[in-house]
């Protein structure tokens, strides 16, 4: 077992870094609400749904989205229909959508040059790059503390392959002690086999999603529809800690847990931050609520971040050029909006934001759930990743379809779970009107 | 052994489709000819590789760009130096710098609207998203004949990883005969374990590249320094036809070649066009000049195509919803940027184009060789994909040196070639200059 990759634990209640009062108000180019006029989909919707089966499985697609009209937290189908949107696309859109300053990058004809020529960034990386590095990325209140080098990467799938091969690498050369390669290695390396290519392992946790593709899908451990019928790698599998909620009521019980859980030590640390990252905990990185004695190894990222790959100490960087490496190594078009995404996040102090509301959401729920302890339990998140559960599949899928119907668009996770993943730019004007609606469907599937 | 995925092979010469007088001219904006006024990387590259080397491995780097500057077929670094581009960022960008007509795209107002809004394609695609699909990706001229469906990804790399995964999912729903996932299955899949996670393999060809994530990695057997110290999939390896140049002069020979290595059939056949399509060959598919009697299975694409994914028959689309998915599922800023490369290819008719330099690049190569062949032979290629091979590797590395001193970029390959990969309106009067220079650097290597 050589490398540990674990998922964002929540383990304490979340602490506002500053309480200021938000105005509840609708954001500018806002509905006052969100509204229904069809069913969801819409004719519209089925017909497109209809004539697209013939390119594509459809079977994921819950409507056809209209973006030009979709504004803020709002999200506008193609039948007239606009959702208050607390899943944001699958939790990667960071500022909502169509906004100013988002647009206003894209609209920089300096910034359309840079997309227009898409380079090879590997051999011939523009002028602006390690400046756009630096300012986005690297800046000292964006990069994980202790990790001053980062490999960008195409798609968060690949953020998960390369920085599993980039621990894998730091273990060889480790274990090499300065040694060169042994004609043996190269010689099999090319065709799969060992000591080239050394069987060795990453230990990943239960329950865990870090991508699909067959290295992230081998650290992958959920729904048996993503992984049946596909080989794997015979990598170890760790129980993950199954908390009591909520939390200060289950203290020494969690504790023990984490015990039963922990016992690998001295091993490169990779954290996921993909879904995390990016300011919805209200910090930059889930990890930094951890207060870890010191820092991990690799932390990932993609998702709301809109550019993908990951952090790592400079002992880790590679020897050797090429050993990490491909066509683009990752998009200057997304570091582009990356910038506008952070230049908005200090601007409005976004992440005392999404402490604040997220907090006033989580208390909003937490009062629900004791009102309704038949339809909704174990609430728990930080900041803006917030999820509780419901009894069953049956009563989450009528929820589900109850409150989408009422406007809202929420996520659903595992067998039984809510997942709610606003933007960060939702303010208690949209808690109020996602709990006015939630509890309105609390009450109509309890009288049912 | 159940898929095979083979790489583009050579057979025959080119056939121009159609002949016609390209005027001997630098494109407008174009310098007359490539310039060099420092070593390369000049000192301002220089400056900056150090300064990079503290947060990425720069040993592959081979010098920064500036691409504000960059035209056409002419890419600029940022010490004033102008190269004439033959290599195009790892063969990845289609009309060169700063194309009038990828800048037309991204200037536009409602496209920015679209790339500023980056959906879940798999859940809530855009109301224009399967028109964009029909008028790019399957639009009859340029979807592989016989494959109707396409699923996009992020990147190449994924499109190798989730090409494999389909025809793994289709090979088992054949197995399966109608049968549900058992029980056992279930269970196992999301802990990596037969008979969920099956025992099945990919047959790839020795010296292929198909990328370097997990999946893709296992295909890939070129050199070493890619592939040591990660571990792999046992999955077995075919040889790959070595052709004996000019094809015309060893038909027989290469005939028992081919004999030789294909062995394996009524398998499902995955090609990799991720470097050969987009119209690199003088077809928008380097596949079209096979003549198969029936169509492959599936087709990957990226690179020149800048959208990622691959084209599958209706046949392969998964029954089940969710058993191919990440969260983007590919980018339809990526679509905006293909529409308008296709656009000028149609319009431009550069397909014929490309036949027709190709050949004429070809021709005088061929005529190089005789005349240099203590320093060049195998001459080999089809429109914009031209190799040729140095005696040895100390050689080519001296003429890598030499020729891009002189304000050439050309790529290279494996230990002894090197790669002409030139972008799509690459003209004759391109060619003049490089062969001009290229026979110079010839000349001195020979006199030296």
């Amino acid at each position: 077992m050589l490398c540990k990759s674990i998922v964002y634990s929540i383990r304490k209640s979340p602490k506002p870094r500053q309480c200021h009062n938000v105005p509840k108000a609708p954001l500018p180019g806002e509905p006052m609400k969100p509204y229904t006029l069809t069913e969801i989909p819409g004719p519209r919707s089925d017909a497109l749904l209809n004539e697209f089966s013939k390119i594509q499985q459809i079977g994921s697609i819950q409507y056809f989205a209209d973006y030009q009209r979709s504004v803020g937290n709002y999200l506008a189908d193609i039948d007239g229909n606009v959702f208050l949107d607390m899943f944001m696309q699958l939790s990667t859109l960071p500022l909502g959508y169509n906004h100013r300053s988002i647009l206003g990058a894209l609209s920089c004809a300096g910034n359309q040059r840079i997309m227009a020529n898409r380079p090879a960034l590997g051999l011939f990386p523009g002028l602006e790059w390690p400046c756009k590095l630096q300012d986005t990325l690297l800046q000292p209140c964006v990069a994980p503390k202790g990790l001053q080098c980062v490999f960008t990467t195409n798609c968060g799938d690949c953020s998960t392959e390369y920085a599993i091969q980039m621990a894998f690498i730091k273990y060889a050369e480790r274990r090499r002690q300065g040694n060169k390669f042994t004609k043996k290695e190269k010689e099999n390396a090319p065709f799969n086999k060992p000591p080239g290519c050394p069987e060795l392992s990453i230990l990943s946790f239960e329950g865990g999603y870090h991508g699909r593709t067959f290295g992230a899908l081998a650290l992958t451990h959920f729904k048996y529809i993503m992984k049946v019928d596909i080989p794997s790698l015979p990598w170890p599998i760790a129980p993950f800690p199954q908390y009591l909620y909520p939390l200060d009521q289950y203290e020494k019980e969690n504790k023990e847990e984490d015990a039963r859980c922990i016992e690998q030590k001295s091993i490169p640390l990779i954290l996921d931050e993909i879904q995390t990252g990016g300011g919805a905990t209200g910090r930059i990185w889930a990890h930094e609520y951890f207060e870890l004695n010191i820092p991990p190894d690799i932390v990932t990222f993609s998702n709301k971040m809109q550019a993908s790959g990951f952090y790592h100490s400079y002992e880790y960087m590679p020897r050797l050029p090429y050993r990490i490496f491909n066509s683009w190594m990752g998009d200057p078009s997304k570091i582009l909006i990356l910038e506008a995404v952070l230049q908005s996040i200090e601007t409005d102090d976004l992440l005392s934001h999404v402490c604040h509301v997220g907090n006033y959401l989580l208390c909003e729920l937490n009062t629900l759930q004791h009102e309704f302890p038949h339809l909704m339990n174990s609430v728990r998140g930080r900041g803006f990743i917030i999820a509780f559960d419901m009894p069953c599949n049956d009563t989450k899928n009528k929820f589900l379809h109850l409150i989408r119907s009422k406007g809202i668009q929420v996520g659903e996770c595992g067998i039984k779970s809510i997942r709610l993943r606003p933007c960060l730019i939702f303010g208690e004007y949209h808690a109020d009107i996602f709990l006015e609606i939630l509890r309105n469907c609390l009450q109509e599937l309890t009288d049912s």
